[in-house]
């Protein structure tokens, strides 16, 4: 997905705020499911996140127009890693692994195979 | 309550973002419950906002501790006016009128009178 | 402008956080400007909120994918008044009236005609 | 810092959004200066995130009050680590380690030494 940047999310830095890079992050995991025509939640379950490690390279800017891009780097039965990069052209701005559990209820289980389908892509 | 403006309060412009002061009132809202040991969301139902009218004095900056004080000055069998105002120590920053209605499922309905002597606090 | 609403932009209650409408309206107000390839922020000044009048008729969803529209209903030569509708599909969710006011440093100051243009599309 | 879970920090999940515990992290970094009478924005610099190592324990819920607790576990003359634990009451819900640097403009500077003891408590 391509994200402008808003006034919201920036802060008195005159930068977008940290936190954000995650969401736009989240954005684009949960419109992997949505350009398949399913919703991220539904009865059977969905993805919480257990785990971030994340560099913060350059900032974005108000104004700019950004893009992430996801990959599965790593597949379990019952959990994924997902290494998102948020671009500004041809510039790095923002990289994270994040590690995806499935809850069904609240209780880990098995990811579906139609989920890991769409989250590749 | 006394809240803080902190980073993700602000905005590029150096000063809180238009839309916290809604937050910021929200939180008053739901700590008049807190404090009184009830949850505003519950087997009961919960407030909803149905209208907002604000008007924003001066702005709150980053590290301000500023106060959110309430009063009801309308009060219907299914809809009540809270008026809310936001001080820095005696200087007002921000003021709403805000329309709630309580919903139980998706209906609105009668608001309990517990419910009532909770938010005039 | 075009929005779909994300996990971030939903609290427990399953719909959109009241206050987001209106950074949603901030958006498409935002993107007026980028639009013309001007930035909202510039050495001429920038507008700032001074009052709003929201109206909330049905929430949006996760998952919806709404649409901010806007007019100009009323212009001074220092403050102007905005309606700003949100549409799921031919549902109105949600309606301000926004009046802005334009600053260079702290003063208010006369709109510059070039950005009256820009804000009435 | 003790912090209150609000409406605006939970999502559809009915728990808190995953960013938002950076958020509370950035708080309590940011308290941390407010307590000892100091802007964390200031002539001489402010500090960066470069780096977030995060694990998701346990989530926070809707009115659960929640505490901060930081250490400093490295420093370097121009970056240092933090640890912050996020608690509710004795239970671990949130842990990161968060790397960051000061900067003076845009340029990575030396870290004064009247900051260094402030991260320290």
């Amino acid at each position: 997905v391509k994200i402008r940047v808003y006034y919201e999310d920036t802060d008195i830095g005159g930068l977008v705020y940290h936190s954000n890079y995650l969401n736009f992050c989240e954005r684009s995991r949960s419109e992997l499911f949505f350009q398949k025509g399913v919703s991220p939640i539904n009865d059977d379950g969905h993805f919480v996140v257990k785990h971030i490690d994340a560099s913060f390279m350059k900032p974005a800017k108000f104004g700019d127009i950004i893009e992430v891009k996801n990959s599965v780097i790593q597949m379990k039965s019952a959990s994924l890693v997902m290494r998102q990069t948020i671009y500004l052209e041809e510039i790095t701005l923002f990289e994270m692994d994040v590690t995806l559990v499935f809850l069904k209820g609240e209780k880990i289980t098995k990811i579906p195979s139609a989920y890991l389908t769409i989250l590749q892509g």
